[in-house]
């Protein structure tokens, strides 16, 4: 029986390292193989790949080209490491995929949704997550929480690119069923609570 | 007014930089302000990208991947570096463009030809070259010429690979006004006899 498919989604500062770290325990504490993973990257060529995407540079990077390194890598990693890992009934656990990209450069640049649907379904086909975790919390509380650390190129960008992300993320939540939006401005054990029961009545009542 | 956009396309070993050499001293001797690159690179990122999409690895690196590191490259030159040339009245002559992709990727690897024609609008809209010269070789005849080389990992394929791409070049000549034919297997001063020719006839007839 083929793994599920885990991911966890959100603006900057939301907390998703922390949530997917604990739902990592979490999943393996039930018995469950999981491999762990976060975008971009995951792959040789995908880290290069991520390490050139978001280290500052002179020259000015156009959002096309960012959506286009950022599926290259995940075209890398999905079908060299997730499709095979969910294939052998491993479960998999992403720290951001696809939804990314449709919420930073299609909501927050503009690029088009259309366009961006296009290339996941050549890269990934229909495989799409069987459960994601959107952590939403305002922009300004995210912006909060990643100050003093040292930001990369996509993260330094203005208040306005990041709400547009973030209406971007409310609206797929809206449209599909397999996202879970979750309150993300409480305290980690609260939300937690909230992704295992979540865990419970979907993906885990049949294990 | 616009610069004229000129491109040289043809498999390995097909003679497109030595032909993109001479013609640029060509077209400088009639007075023309020329800007000369090839693809893929061509500015620091897409240098950097070439790198990693060429260089021999371990990981298999998968022709849907090449395609979107091949157009992320091509966003940057062409945003940053082609488009203003043409914009200021410079005329720019590369060898390789879009129509590498559309016959590697796509007549050698199989990736959809729709979908990479719709890549391509993303990154460079509807402009595309003004006048393309394809330097057609049976393929032995191409790989004969490249042997003793180093060859990079996408050089090193089997021969239908490469026929395949051949046919899908053929297969554009037949297709687009804009791409001329030409028969180079026979001597670089022919060669460029006939191209020359051409050009006199069609993008140096009104300068």
């Amino acid at each position: 029986m083929r793994g599920k498919f885990i991911t966890v989604e959100g603006i900057d500062g939301a907390g998703k390292s922390s949530v997917t770290f604990a739902l990592h325990s979490y999943l393996t504490s039930c018995g469950i193989d999981v491999f762990t993973t976060r975008e971009p990257g995951g792959t040789e060529l995908a880290e290069e790949l991520r390490e050139a995407t978001l280290k500052h540079r002179k020259e000015k990077v156009l959002p096309i080209t960012e959506v286009l390194m950022l599926f290259a890598g995940r075209a890398q990693l999905f079908n060299e490491r997730i499709r095979p890992e969910l294939e052998r009934g491993t479960w998999v656990l992403s720290d951001r995929f696809s939804d990314s990209t449709i919420a930073y450069q299609g909501g927050g640049h503009g690029v088009s949704t259309k366009f961006l649907f296009d290339v996941a379904n050549q890269v990934h086909g229909d495989l799409w997550p069987d459960r994601t975790y959107l952590l939403d919390v305002p922009i300004e509380e995210g912006l909060k929480r990643k100050s003093g650390l040292q930001l990369d190129r996509i993260e330094i960008q203005d208040a306005d690119f990041f709400q547009r992300t973030r209406d971007e993320y409310l609206r797929m939540a809206r449209k599909f069923e397999r996202i879970t939006l979750i309150d993300s401005s409480r305290s980690l054990d609260v939300v937690l609570k909230d992704i295992y029961a979540d865990l419970e009545t979907s993906l885990l009542s049949n294990v």
